[in-house]
C-alpha cells in the first residue's frame, strides 16, 4: 500500500460480548471435551425461547403472498404504513405524543441505527454514556469522536440507578457534551429506572440544553412488580428526544435485524431537526432496511395472543433472574442486584476479592497454555482473567464487566436459560467456581 | 442545544435515486391524476419479477423448522457454514482463489458493507470513484473524507469502459488515493468490463501499490454474448482486493438485506490485513447481519433450478434492454449505449441539446407551481430539470445523470419492466417527451 489504510483509532471499538466467543472457539479447537455454555449473548432463541406460533404463521403468510412485496425494497425510511403504526403505538404509552411518521426511521437492527446516530454528529459533539456501558453505543460514539467515551456512573449501591450527581458533574466538566444516553431497561445491569429518575434526567437536559437518546429496546420486559415509566411522556415538549425500539428481544427475533429510531419534539429546536434530517440522509445511503420484519411488525404486536405471550415470558424471566440473584448473592465475595427488566445481570466482586495470582484448574494442557498466555498480557483486567479461567474450567461464558467500560470488577450474565436442570447446574457450578477461584490465591 | 449537533458535511451525502421519490410523493399529494411509473430504483420485485417458487419453499421450510435458528442472532461475521460455502463458491469462478472464510464478512445489505469499508479508512485515505458513480459509494467515501469525491471517467464513447488514462492521471494527481473502486457489471451504465480492461486496472494498482474494491453484485447478470471476466482470478496474488457480492439482485431479494465482503490476498500486505481486521471489528459493532438470507443462501444458489432461472432472467433483460436502447437511440438528441449487464441504462443528451428554458406541460396547477419552484433554484442541473418535468408530465421517474456525479447530462433508467404493454408505452412516451422537451425552447 502506498499509504497506510489501517486505522489507528480501531482500538476504540471494543465489544467484549462477542470477543470472548473467539476465545471459546480457540479452546474448543484444542480441547475436545470442552462444552460451551453461552451466558454472554442476549439471544433468547439460543436459550430455548420459541418464536410464538402466531408469529411464524404471519411470516409464512407474507412470504407466500403473490406479488412478493416482502422480498422487495422498502421505503428508505421504512414502510410508510408501519411508520404510521409506530406513531399510533407511541400514543398508547405516551398519549400526548406528537411523533410524526416522517421522523420514524427503520434500520437493519438497532446496531445500524446506533451507527447512523453517532456517525452524523459533527466533530466534537459528544454523547454522555452510562457505565457499565453497552459497547455498541460507547464504542461507536467514541470511534467517531476519536477519543475515549465520557461516562456517568450507574450506582451498584443504589440498585444500578444512574448517579445523577455524577451525570451533572460530567456535563459541567465536558462542555462538548450535546446529549445524554439513557438505556432503560438497562443492558448490562437489568435495572429499570423510576419516573423520578427520568424526570431528573429530563431536568438536567433542560438545564443544559441537551438532547436525550433513550434506548428502550427492552421496554416491554419489566417485572418484579415494577412499572415502566415512559420518558416520551415525561420529556414531551421539553427536550429533543430520540427513542430507539425494535423487535429483537420481545418477539423474539434478534436475527431479523429490525429496529427503529423515533425523533420526538422535532419542532422544539431547529438544529435538532436538522440533525434528524441528516440521520434520514444517512439511513437513505444504505437504500433501506430489512423489509419482512417491518411489514409484519404491526401484525405481531397487535395480535390477540401477543400480550399473553409477553406476560408469560416476563413471568419466567422474573423467576429465573431471582433464582440466579439468590445463588450468586449467597456466594461469598459477591455483590448482586437482582434483575428487574431486560434479561441481564451484572454481579460484582467485592473490592479486593480479585488478584492476579488466582486461577482455576484447566485439565487440557493446550487450553491451559493458551489461557495462561492470554491472562499474562500486560494490563489484563482482573475480571477478564476470572472470565477466561471460568470459561476454560467450566465452559461457562460470561462477559467481564471491564468489557462494558465498568469501573467495578464483575461480569454480565443473561437470565434467559429456560432449561431448569441446566440453569441450576450452571449457576451452582459458577458459584462454586467463584469460591474456588477467589480462594486459590 | 448548547452546541450544534447538525453536521455541515451532510451535503456530501447525495442519493438522487431515492431523493426523486420525495418529489413524486409531493406531486402525488397535489395531483390526484398522477400515475407513478418508477424507472428509478433497481428493484426487480417492483417491476413484476417473481421470486422463484423454490426460493419461497426453502425459506418457509427454514422458518418452520423447530429450534427457530433463523430467528436467532448469527455469528458476527456471518454464519460460518455459509462463509465456508462462499470460499468454495469463489473457487468456481476463480479456481486459484485462496479466500479464507475468516475474511468473508456478511453485512445487512451491501449498503451496510460499503458504509463499514469507508468508515474504517483512516483520515486522508481516499478511494478513487468511477463517474457516473453509484451514490452510496461516492457519498459515503466523500462524507468520511469530508471532501468531494475524486473521480475517474467512464467513457460513453467507448461503451462506458473506464478511461484508463484518466484513471492513472487521477492516481498521480492525488497521492492520498489508496484504492480504486470498480463496479462491474456497472451501475448506472450497464457496461461489462473486458478481461483486458481489468488486467490494466490491476496493473495500475500494482504500479502504484493500491487496493482494488470490486463491487460485483450484478456479476451473474451478463448478456449480449459477453462473458464475465473475474478480477479475483486476474488479481490473484498480485494486489489487495475486496470483492462485494450479495443476493439482492439475482435471486432477487433486495428487501432481504444480505451482502458480503471478501478480502482476497490478505497475506500480501500487513497493512491491508490490519484494515480487514478493522472492518471485522466495525461489523461486529452491529452484532450481526440478517440471519435468514445467510442461512438459505447456499441452498438457493446450489438449487438445481437456479441456473435455468438465471438464464431466463438474463435472456429477458437482454431483450428488454435492447428494445429500450433502440427506441431511445432513435430519439433525436440522444446518445445511447446498450446494456450488457445488470439492468440499468444511462442514455445521454448530446452536447448543447438541453437549456434552462425547456419545459413540458403540467396540467395540474399546484404540481406545475411546485416543479417550477424547484427547477428555478440556483444551479439546478439541466438534466434534473428534464427529469422533474418528465415526472410531472408523464409520471415516468428516471434519475438524472447529475445525481450520479456525472459530467454528462442524461438519466438512468432500469430495463426491468416485465409488462410488455406498459414497457412499450413508457418508452414511446419517454421518447416523445424528450422530443417535445428539447424542441420547447
Amino acid at each position: 500500500m502506498r499509504n497506510k489504510i489501517s486505522n489507528s483509532d480501531v482500538g476504540l471499538l471494543r465489544y467484549g460480548i462477542r470477543e470472548i466467543v473467539d476465545v471459546a472457539q480457540k479452546i474448543g479447537e484444542v480441547d475436545k471435551d470442552f462444552t460451551f455454555i453461552g451466558e454472554n449473548i442476549g439471544d433468547p432463541i439460543a436459550k430455548g425461547w420459541m418464536v410464538p406460533k402466531f408469529v411464524k404463521e404471519i411470516i409464512v403468510e407474507e412470504v407466500q403472498k403473490p406479488g412478493d412485496a416482502v422480498f422487495g425494497y422498502s421505503h428508505s425510511r421504512g414502510n410508510p404504513a408501519t411508520r404510521k403504526w409506530v406513531t399510533e403505538y407511541a400514543k398508547r404509552f405516551s398519549p400526548s405524543s406528537k411523533l410524526d411518521y416522517e421522523y420514524v426511521l427503520f434500520a437493519s437492527g438497532l446496531g445500524a441505527g446506533i451507527s447512523a446516530l453517532y456517525h452524523m454528529l459533527p466533530a466534537g459533539a459528544r454523547v454522555l454514556q452510562p457505565t457499565p456501558s453497552y459497547p455498541t453505543h460507547a464504542s461507536m460514539e467514541s470511534f467517531n469522536a476519536k477519543a475515549d467515551p465520557i461516562i456517568y456512573k450507574l450506582d451498584p449501591d443504589n440498585g444500578w440507578q444512574p448517579d445523577l450527581g455524577d451525570m451533572e458533574a460530567q456535563i459541567v466538566a465536558h462542555p462538548d457534551i450535546v446529549a445524554i444516553l439513557v438505556i432503560n431497561p438497562n443492558n448490562p445491569t437489568g435495572a429499570v429506572y423510576s419516573k423520578e429518575t427520568l424526570e431528573s434526567i429530563v431536568k438536567l437536559a433542560e438545564k443544559y440544553s441537551l438532547m436525550i437518546i433513550s434506548d428502550e429496546v427492552y421496554f416491554r420486559m419489566v417485572y418484579n412488580g415494577l412499572e415502566y415509566a415512559q420518558i416520551t411522556e415525561i420529556a414531551q415538549g421539553r427536550v429533543p428526544l430520540v427513542v430507539m425500539r425494535g423487535l429483537s428481544k420481545d418477539v423474539p427475533w434478534p436475527g431479523g435485524r429490525c429496529g427503529w429510531l423515533e425523533f420526538h419534539n422535532v419542532d422544539l429546536d431547529a438544529d435538532y431537526k436538522e440533525y434528524a434530517e441528516a440521520v434520514k440522509k444517512r439511513v437513505l445511503m444504505e437504500v433501506c432496511s430489512v423489509t419482512l420484519p417491518q411489514v409484519v411488525l404491526p401484525k405481531i404486536y397487535d395480535h390477540p395472543e401477543f400480550e399473553a405471550w409477553n406476560r408469560a415470558y416476563n413471568a419466567e424471566l422474573e423467576k429465573n433472574g431471582n433464582y440466579i440473584a439468590e445463588v450468586l448473592g449467597n456466594t461469598p465475595g459477591m455483590k448482586v442486584n437482582r434483575t428487574n427488566g431486560a434479561f441481564y445481570m451484572m454481579p460484582l466482586f467485592n473490592e479486593g476479592v480479585l488478584n492476579d495470582k488466582q486461577t482455576l484448574p484447566v485439565k487440557n494442557d493446550a487450553a491451559r497454555a493458551y489461557i495462561e498466555g492470554e491472562v499474562s498480557k500486560p494490563g489484563f483486567p482482573l475480571d477478564k482473567r476470572f472470565a477466561y479461567y471460568l470459561l476454560a474450567n467450566t465452559g461457562i461464558c460470561v462477559v467481564p464487566a471491564s468489557g462494558f467500560f465498568s469501573p467495578y470488577y464483575g461480569f454480565r450474565l443473561t437470565t434467559l436459560d429456560r432449561d431448569e436442570v441446566r440453569r441450576k447446574d450452571t449457576y451452582a457450578r459458577l458459584s462454586a467456581a467463584i469460591t474456588e477461584y477467589t480462594k486459590s490465591a
